[in-house]
């Protein structure tokens, strides 16, 4: 095993703004043997994550930050080459955290295995995986949305905003996605169903809103924070319900997160802005994996990849999902399967 | 009845910023006469809250906007002096909304009854009113504080903080309350019980807080917005409650609503920020009434009045509100009993 050679993506610097290249050491050295208890895993697929950018920074959050010289923390499917537990076997396929790199090693129990004649792989790492638990525990659990409702979605297009926007239709309500661009929009109504979509690149937010609910809004899922959560506030009824679930648009900010000025909106409406992170959820992903993949099997949900080939293209890979580039959920294919 | 001379304080014009004497007419007229069903209430003492601000201005809120030329809203306590509904009889003393004036007319199904034998009747527009309601259920129905939690009130020494503080400890939390002054900070911990007072006019508040809160803050009831807001979130812990009373640093801004800027804190600690109006709570008031009444009783809980003597002071005692010089619930006399 010692000629497999392992790159990796190592964290250097603490990015400031947009991510560089340049705030990583890019290596290769062997691949590492695993210990008793423990199994090598080669990647196949890494999951891109908003959510990365933070782990970048300093400071107390809801996960350790990535330390400088470690691996670039990150999800990932792959497969077992070899194994000291009997719980998993070479050539079983698992997803879990691998971290940007070719090989990774951990304690079997770190993975979980995953079926590839059931679903491809990379949809383990939406739909049925992070994504997917995010969308169904932030808007069920959170937001509890009744049939006839008006749900808005930002980020619609994106891993978790389309599986939200989907689900909500699944519950009877009414749904508006907002999303950038005239392709992700027509996809959002003329493939997923959605009610009514906003283009934030072309159109008045506001506007649009007060245009496509008529009624106000009774839940809103924040992907993306400033000006459109600010947009979404405003137009909030009685007892609304908005769950946050992450600020693309603040995460690169080098000025400071902007707060929504008009946060009152929650008081003169008795309505409530919760915050969850889909990690709290873990004992219930079985419940969420069953809904959604039965969904996906009846044809009730669609999922999205969006594929990019080869693990040492991470650091503008990455970008795209804050500047909106990706169309669907954001994978890295590192390996053949 | 006609020889009645009623003097009124209507709103001209909407204030920019602070309250003016200029945005009001004062104007004296003859009393109204009551017509069929209705009362005429003579107004002994008038409730100066801070949302009086929000009324004054245009646009959506939880209730309209005072129209200019119309007798500033207020809620007050009055004696009834003339009766056309055998509901109330002439000498009940009655609780409602009055206008700030010296006469009320209005249905007598728009006032409620009071005992002056069972509390001063200042009492029923303090811990008996309105802010010992919206002190006990945006306390306890919001937040459901837990005993051995830290709770921490903004504009402690106010109408509503003041209970709010003392509700938290009767329910056996620790209680940190925050306040402009060493006065009102004295009374907090020396008076009220609670664990420990910040006065923000003199203290660094993060920096008090996380010494007065080494756990975090579980519950925060926000009365005050702006920079103590940001402060609390900032020392959430997991699965925190932020209620949202009121914003009092922000009515008089010209420059709009600064919001609060790290509230990404709520979805880091999977925590909670959610407005109420007490109105809503209507229905429940008489278990509210019962809980705080027996609390005064037992002496468990101390309310508080700070009266001003006369009703041609209401623009100047308004001020007070927003300056921080009351302490505690702020009052007009307008009539001996």
């Amino acid at each position: 095993m010692s000629s497999l050679q392992n790159r990796q993506f190592k964290l250097t610097s603490r990015p400031v703004g947009l991510v560089k290249r340049s705030d990583f050491e890019f290596a290769t050295s062997p691949a590492p043997q695993p210990g008793p208890g423990e199994v090598l895993v080669k990647v196949l697929y890494l999951s891109l994550d908003p959510a990365m950018r933070g782990w970048m920074n300093e400071g107390r959050s809801y996960v350790p930050p990535v330390g400088l010289g470690e691996v670039m923390r990150a999800g990932g499917v792959g497969r077992v080459i070899v194994s000291n537990d009997p719980a998993l076997a070479v050539g079983d396929y698992v997803v879990g955290i691998t971290g940007v790199q070719d090989y990774a090693v951990a304690k079997a129990g770190a993975f979980t295995r995953v079926d590839p004649r059931l679903a491809p792989l990379p949809r383990y790492l939406g739909a049925l995986g992070m994504p997917g638990m995010t969308a169904y525990f932030g808007l069920l659990d959170i937001c509890d949305p009744k049939p006839g409702e008006t749900v808005v979605v930002s980020g619609a297009a994106g891993a978790v905003g389309a599986l939200v926007g989907q689900i909500a239709k699944i519950k009877g309500c009414r749904v508006v996605g907002i999303a950038g661009g005239p392709d992700k929009c027509r996809y959002l109504t003329e493939e997923l169903g959605f009610d009514a979509e906003i283009d934030y690149k072309s159109e008045d937010v506001p506007k649009a809103l007060r245009q496509h609910c008529p009624k106000g809004i009774d839940v809103y899922f924040d992907n993306v924070g400033g000006e459109i959560l600010e947009a979404a506030l405003a137009q909030l009824v009685l007892k609304a319900r908005v769950s946050l679930c992450g600020a693309i648009s603040q995460y690169n900010n080098i000025e400071g997160i902007q707060g929504p000025r008009n946060y009152l909106s929650l008081l003169i409406n008795r309505a409530r802005m919760e915050g969850f992170i889909v990690f709290d959820y873990a004992a219930r992903f079985p419940e969420g994996v069953k809904a959604i993949a039965g969904w996906l099997a009846e044809g009730k949900l669609k999922a999205r990849e969006d594929i990019v080939e080869g693990l040492e293209t991470f650091p503008e890979t990455l970008l795209k999902l804050y500047s909106g580039e990706n169309f669907g959920k954001l994978v890295i294919k590192v390996a053949d399967e």
